[in-house]
């Protein structure tokens, strides 16, 4: 069960992007397994991939395309996460590319292919293969929703957002949709999501505002701490809309564009953490007053990943001694408990390092009968803020990742 | 259920050192909550205590007493941490330790007190004094099995090890006990243990043997990645067996003494373990050529923290696809995946980065079967190597830690 969150719906079609689904079953027999976004030429392409060391094939190939020229497919696959799989697995992802390529007309490298999945078992080729042309026959703008559907994986709800921004009196629209709730702690990029514009933008400019939306929307969440192999996010600008277009990250018209994508990014981000898996609970971490943002986020993630805070969240027990000795671990050099204070949204529980003389244990419980809850720290030492969103650790979570594979 | 490990049985008494246990009902009527420590005059303490920035009261005031003088008593009490507390929590402890004194007929910087139990609760001192004149009658050499019993909290098992060693031709005995199972990852020192010889050691030479015994043993393990409030460690030598002493660590007599130290540590870390909080399996993690021994610790314990690996374990499924995702997110500079391999016990499951072309799954099964299991991981890169102990995530963790307030 997300919390508060419904499958996407009403998502705006994007001039120059049209999106095919068909079953591979790679996983289910039956099910909507893979997905293709066909990208008009000239469109520009803003990408982000996983730091993991152990990137995942599909990974290491749609970065080297990517950089190579203007991608024209996204190729997507569920069920199978071809990481793990060597040198194989390599070749596996460009024959996809390369069988596409010529189904759909165009040059192996103006694919980039992204899978999602179990690690460490080889991509079904030949099934993949076989639907190639069902999912070239089946292009269209409106399949936005469907191409939601098709990524998921352990994921309940199917993921996305719209908005419209206007520059230079031109209405654009921007729509993404994301997949991912467990093996959720991005860094630098996060699970899978493709967002498209019709806005005409520049490369560099591009790649900037992925990059910051990034830094305020995925780069802030956590499930579990674990980052995966295959998290790849991809920003499209297919320029049909026409207008002057953006082109600098200065310029009066890059605001409303940054702001737009912002949204959509955060709310996709959060949509993975309200789907998370087992979550019960959506919970906003801002820490405040640290020496510098990065300090604040140290102490963020810090409590984001505390499987003790997370199941006394699940269990809706205010059990603020969790937080405080999660804050004290966190590693910040000398910090002072005595200006240290925690709420739990509106609710001041601790205040100079101790319980709030005010607190009363009822207000705390009050608090945890809801699904959104904020736990706010100030740290009484500077100016840093970062914020996290995160969800608690439930039965649910153990049932899902004990079950996975099997 | 711990995992192999039953209630520690026939430990040795150790001359200079006795025992006295009482209920204080601090938390559950009639529990045997409090447990005394008596030390013959002379004897030499060596001492560890958590590195949270949120340590707990008595943390404070165990290590200024420590470091004003010897301690003759250490006074113990389950179901309150006084932690986050402030200087009320400082107040109680020191009155604590003064009411002792007086009964015992020493000065109150002479007693260490020790707390563990739940944070941000004010310690219940009218019944704690209560019950000294009790735990003072009590003293008794033979006490420590019933004060391995008293100094549990979610503990089901009671923890405590004796060996004997030889140097100069004197026999000496070593006991310890331990308590922890929950909120464990030790940095510089763990949980709450109480470790005596009847050996004469130099001051700087017990707290040296100490620290390196900590260093393998209670620095190697974790639960959760919960750090606590409250770790303290304690080595008493009381010397009254007699002999020449262990007046350096670089002698031939510190070996002996050195081996039996760190044989019980590691015997209490890894009962810490075998009984952690729903653990149904004992994980051992070895990571092996590594640059440096630091960033092998850095890749143990990003595995040992992965609740998707430690799902998998509980799960007995050899997902090994979570452990090189865990491997690759680790932190490590320039990791060449190309170089990695992964064992399960003897069976070798990843080489040169993806799957082993001889493993199959059903040598994993079969390893998952087992309640022990070791998960070994070489980098290709150094001489470094780093272990470290853990458990698995099972429901029973989620149900204990969503439960222990309530």
């Amino acid at each position: 069960m997300a919390v508060n969150l419904d499958h996407c719906k009403n998502l705006l079609k994007i001039d120059g992007v049209s999106i095919g689904i068909s079953s591979a079953g790679i996983k289910q027999p039956g099910r909507r397994d893979m997905v293709l976004l066909a990208l008009v030429p000239g469109s520009k392409c803003a990408c982000l991939f996983t730091q993991n060391s152990f990137a995942a094939a599909p990974v290491f190939v749609a970065k080297a395309h990517w950089q190579l020229t203007g991608p024209r497919y996204l190729l997507i696959n569920t069920g199978n996460a071809n990481a793990g799989t060597g040198p194989r697995g390599i070749e596996d992802a460009l024959m996809c590319c390369r069988v596409l390529a010529q189904s759909a007309g165009c040059r192996p490298e103006e694919v980039l292919p992204f899978s999602t999945g179990v690690i460490g078992e080889y991509l079904p080729t030949e099934r993949i293969m076989a639907v190639i042309p069902a999912l070239v026959a089946d292009l269209n703008p409106l399949n936005w929703e469907a191409a939601a559907f098709g990524i998921m994986t352990t994921d309940t709800v199917a993921k996305g957002f719209s908005t419209q921004f206007k520059v230079g009196g031109c209405l654009y629209s921007i729509t993404g949709i994301a997949k991912g709730s467990g093996m959720i702690c991005p860094d630098m990029a996060t699970m899978l999501a493709f967002i498209a514009t019709d806005a005409p933008v520049k490369a560099e400019v591009l790649q900037a505002c992925l990059k910051n939306a990034v830094h305020n929307s995925f780069n802030r969440i956590s499930v579990d701490g674990d980052s995966s192999t295959n998290d790849a996010i991809v920003l499209v600008a297919t320029g049909l809309k026409g207008g002057v277009g953006i082109n600098s990250t200065t310029g009066k018209d890059y605001h409303p564009f940054n702001t737009a994508m912002t949204q959509v990014c955060q709310f996709l981000a959060q949509a993975i953490i309200r789907d998370a898996e087992g979550a019960t609970k959506f919970i906003s971490i801002s820490v405040q007053q640290g020496w510098d943002d990065d300090e604040c986020r140290q102490v963020a993630y810090t409590l984001a990943h505390s499987p003790l805070i997370k199941t006394a969240f699940f269990a809706s027990d205010p059990n603020w001694g969790r937080i405080i000795a999660a804050i004290g671990r966190a590693g910040l050099k000398d910090l002072d408990i005595s200006g240290v204070s925690v709420f739990l949204n509106e609710v001041p529980v601790v205040a100079a390092g101790c319980r709030h003389p005010d607190y009363r244990e009822e207000q705390g419980q009050q608090v945890m009968q809801q699904a959104e809850i904020s736990i706010t720290v100030r740290l009484n030492r500077g100016t840093g803020v970062s914020s996290v969103w995160t969800s608690d650790l439930s039965h649910e979570y153990v049932r899902i990742n004990s079950d996975y594979r099997s």
